[in-house]
């Protein structure tokens, strides 16, 4: 096998050339094989091995240095840098991230995970590389559909007017997870397609083919044969508008035509963005046909493409979905905003039943929420479905554009609390904080999956901004006989006994309630809240509590500071309730990949870890 | 006089044309009289004058809607919808605010401050109004230093593929508050000073001269002309690319011709974005000349333009700025970063100095966290320069591209706490909070100017992220003698006795030193500690005061989820020191502008309220 020639960095360049489409071949099956197993990103990886193997041909990597927007897409890069064995632990605890890691590898040169990151970070690199007196090249690969996100137009502006290289490759498949969306994806669609695609390309190789030195030409030529087309649609106007060089479009799956553009690209003192066509999924045809699904993968079964573990329980998503439609039906105010997730955040139903009541923004958070916050202005009912990691983004536009107005916004928060395999970027760990600091605005949390249903009903009628958080995975479906009417502000009793009282936020009534079962095995009394609010807290319920009980244990998939526990705290010391309190949190730390539970032990959140605090204190407290 | 006819919304209808000049002159010789006095924004306002009447003129309020991105140019619009009165008390307590305000008049339709918004909020609208089933028109108006933000982007986008009207004013006078940067500004002023301005101006306007009905005629006669353009620079392709029509550019103080372009412009079945050039300080010498000075202005002497107060005392920023070059000197590594406001965060001497190791990328702080981060991981020191509100647009970066890696970047974070007169979307009160929540940060807040100056010495010597923030205004020059090292996570001493012991935050200090002073007065016996460090907090120190100390106090210009108050009390619980505190923080709430010695007795953390509150819990101890 050819890839077994590939132990480390730069070994590809030891491969013949005509052997580069069966080493091509040969990594979509490793990746397909492994993937299949582990689960992972498919499509977006399959689409860039080409364009991969033409940087690592093109590059002298560690000192050239590679920025991978998102990341997702890094896996062949991972494979051509020794990582190869990494596979069998991928997104595992423990094993290979999903993503490019500084720790992993020097030939990472930027931690990534969020979209659109990658040319601000690698402008920083590049001007870092100038006044360091450096001469490596610097690369920043991004998607068509990262390039919805505001932040990669900042970094366009201020890369446009540099006279010193850098690289930037728009990897562009047409795709965001699902269909992307708006106006640039548009324009480069017209680019794909108009007449003028394949002339200009062909231009450019012929004259790259027949010039000696090509720099400076190539730029000249492509000035010319711009002026020459009277059509509106020109190739990479927009870029060359801003005073960033456009070559392409380039076929982002021949590697030969990659390698000769990139050589020249490097040679140009400006930034440089190349073009390149590349088709998610490519090689593999369950994900060709199902971008969506096979974007981050669950095991599969590589004949049918099928999951492996068919799934026979509802996720909280599913469960957000069907509630949507409900609400959709109900009131003809109700619209509905994602952020280029219709599928991940459960909206597809909601989209396809009332197309003219949903907006994909696209990877655009800071828009989606501000957008929505006109919408309520505007007298709707609007709804933004958003992953907790993601909505970070768009702090400042809930504090200073929904809660200064008081806007009925609701925040349907999925991915909330520890994620998995996904790791630090993405764990939704931090949203009971950021939201907490922000006046007007009111958090929930559902134990189960009703109260998820239950209340989404309750925030479409909140005349105020509001929030309710879940996890990913599936819906809990225990403690259904507790189903009292959601009120304003006010916690519910699961178990009301004495001496212990436990006081559960969303995903950890479910841990609550098994530490309560281990409590009572060993002679413990223990009473079960389940807060539902975060923000404001039950401080009658709390008040109330604290002549049965001794001690009072918070329980909250988020950061200490700023969180639920936080709150009880200080209302307690406020009232002077003078009753012991443990806050089971996240620690100050970020968390890695791997499997739920498993991470839960690791930072001492899971039911066993929590009932061994509970009784070292209580024995304290005896 | 004109202006005495302008007593409500629309009243401007009834003025004749032929006296619009003289109108303009004299809403021109009231702002300067007013803003001379009270101070508020001036070169954005007299910019305005032409634009905010046309678009008076050709829109009926309060039923239309115009969304003013940032808000600081609508002083003409709250002038012509019966708010004259209004600037006797302009950005004063109680006053007329100097920004948009829905509660202030039902002709501001959303709330502005911070850049950028504009267009989502605008867009929301759009939608909204169709989903009802209403007519009206919405207008955004959107500067071209506020189009270097990457939400306005993101909106533009989406606002891209829609078959309804949405109007988007492009208020174009080449300048954030000061010098506009990067592409996009390359881009507009090749527009501007293109051969085919006056020809596509010309030619628009004689054609809509000629035709009895406009409005799809124009767009087919703009793109008839754009065809036989053959030069690269085409006004509008950029925005004609995503499928935005263009329109102008357009003569932003010839009434007439913007009455004539926006009633055509409202019939058009799509976005329309109409580039309006304008000049910034407009009519007033000084202001055209100095227009980052007369941005947010002091009162000023309407004669010759000079601040009627001269500062006798330096500000912190002056501070910050007479370190940074010092640093800058010191180690050639050190690089400096600002959003836009070279001036406003005290960069510019250092831009003059270094300037290869200046970076101003524009109104995009998304962009500039991450780019710092780029920096950092390329081996410089950066210090990104931003004020406390407008970092909060950066949360997710500073999270995820800064402490996920634990880079060294540096923040200093101006305008922290309360800063008086911009009113609720400028207070920097959330930054403790937000900042706390992020594993890997450090965060301090300096006594006083010589601590700022160490402690930015300190903090560029540090391996991690570290944030300081200050407040706005006048640095405290009180305490001199107190100037112990920056020692890691250590709090100083400055007044050890016993009892009473407050643990007060930066700006704070100056405040507990009243307090302590009036406590003393009364008999108590009062320690005064400077917390120097939030994050992570002096633990020692606070063990070791317990045996002291009866009471408490943390002080801090910050609301109190998350805060420092917080964490001190945290700790004491988790240490069981079982002393009783009080926590002095911002209340959950949003803080209006106003003079900073108003809000601080309103709100209840000046010097007497917190004395009060210090003898009632005193009281209850003994």
């Amino acid at each position: 096998m050819l890839l077994d020639n590939i132990r480390t960095v730069n070994d590809i360049k030891n491969i013949d050339e005509k052997d580069y489409p069966a080493l091509a071949e040969e990594i979509r099956e490793f990746l397909i094989e492994k993937i299949s197993v582990t689960g992972g990103h498919l499509g977006s990886n399959l689409g860039a091995v080409e364009l991969t193997m033409a940087l690592h041909l093109s590059l002298k990597l560690p000192e050239d240095k590679i920025i991978w927007d998102v990341g997702h897409q890094s896996y062949t890069h991972k494979l051509l840098t020794g990582r190869r064995d990494g596979f069998e632990t991928l997104r595992k605890y423990g094993g290979m991230s999903g993503f490019p890691k500084r720790k992993e590898s020097n030939c990472d040169s930027f931690d990534t995970g969020h979209s659109s990151t990658s040319i601000s970070a690698g402008l920083g690199l590049v001007k870092a590389r100038d006044i360091n007196g450096e001469k490596h090249t610097v690369v920043s690969v991004i998607g068509d559909g990262s390039l919805t996100g505001g932040m990669a137009y900042e970094a366009l502006n201020n890369a446009a007017r540099q006279e010193t290289n850098f690289m930037i490759i728009l990897n562009d498949n047409n795709m965001s997870i699902s269909e992307n969306v708006g106006g640039v994806s548009r324009y480069l669609n017209n680019v794909r397609t108009a007449g003028s695609y394949l002339d200009l390309r062909d231009g450019v190789y012929n004259t790259l083919k027949d010039m000696p030195k090509y720099g400076d030409q190539m730029v000249k030529f492509i000035r010319r044969a711009k002026n020459s087309f009277k059509q509106l649609v020109i190739p990479g106007m927009f870029f060359e508008d801003m005073g960033i060089t456009y070559l392409g479009p380039v076929d982002g799956h021949n590697i030969g035509q990659m390698v000769r553009v990139f050589q020249e690209a490097k040679k140009i003192k400006k930034s440089v963005l190349i073009h390149v066509i590349t088709e998610k999924g490519k090689g593999y045809e369950p994900a060709e046909r199902h971008p969506a699904r096979f974007h981050g993968a669950e095991p599969f079964d590589v004949e049918t493409g099928l999951p492996l573990r068919s799934r026979t329980k509802a996720n909280y998503t599913d469960i957000f979905s069907t509630v949507m439609t409900k609400l959709g039906q109900r009131d003809e105010k109700v619209v509905a905003i994602t952020a280029a997730m219709p599928d991940g955040t459960g909206l597809k139903r909601f989209k396809n039943m009332y197309p003219d009541r949903f907006f994909d923004v696209g990877i655009a958070e800071e828009h989606a929420v501000t957008f929505a916050a006109g919408l309520a202005a505007g007298g709707l009912k609007p709804i933004v479905a958003i992953y907790s990691s993601f909505l970070q983004r768009a702090y400042d536009q809930v504090l200073h554009d929904v809660c200064i107005q008081n806007l009925p916004v609701v925040f349907a928060i999925d991915r909330a609390g520890l994620v998995g395999s996904d790791g630090e970027t993405h764990q939704g760990i931090f949203d009971l904080s950021y939201l907490s600091s922000i006046p007007n605005m009111h958090i929930m949390a559902p134990k189960n999956k009703w109260e998820l249903s239950d209340m989404m009903k309750f925030a479409v009628g909140f005349e105020a901004p509001i929030a309710l958080r879940y996890p990913r995975g599936e819906a809990y479906d225990g403690l259904k006989e507790y189903r009292a009417p959601i009120i304003y502000g006010k916690g519910e009793y699961l178990y009301e006994e004495e001496d212990i009282c436990l006081l559960a936020v969303g995903s950890m009534v479910k841990v609550a309630e098994q530490v309560r079962t281990e409590l009572k095995e060993k002679g413990y009394s223990c009473s079960l809240v389940n807060a539902r609010f975060v923000k404001p807290i039950d401080e009658e319920l709390i008040e109330e509590a604290a002549a049965e009980h001794k001690l009072f244990v918070t329980m909250e998939e988020n950061v200490a500071s700023g969180g639920f526990g936080e709150k009880v705290r200080e209302f307690m010391d406020r009232k002077e309730i003078g009753k012991m309190l443990l806050t089971v949190t996240i620690p100050d730390e970020y968390v890695e990949h791997g499997n739920v539970d498993l991470l839960r032990q690791e930072i001492g959140i899971d039911a066993d870890s929590v009932v061994k605090r509970i009784i070292t204190e209580y024995a304290v407290l005896k």
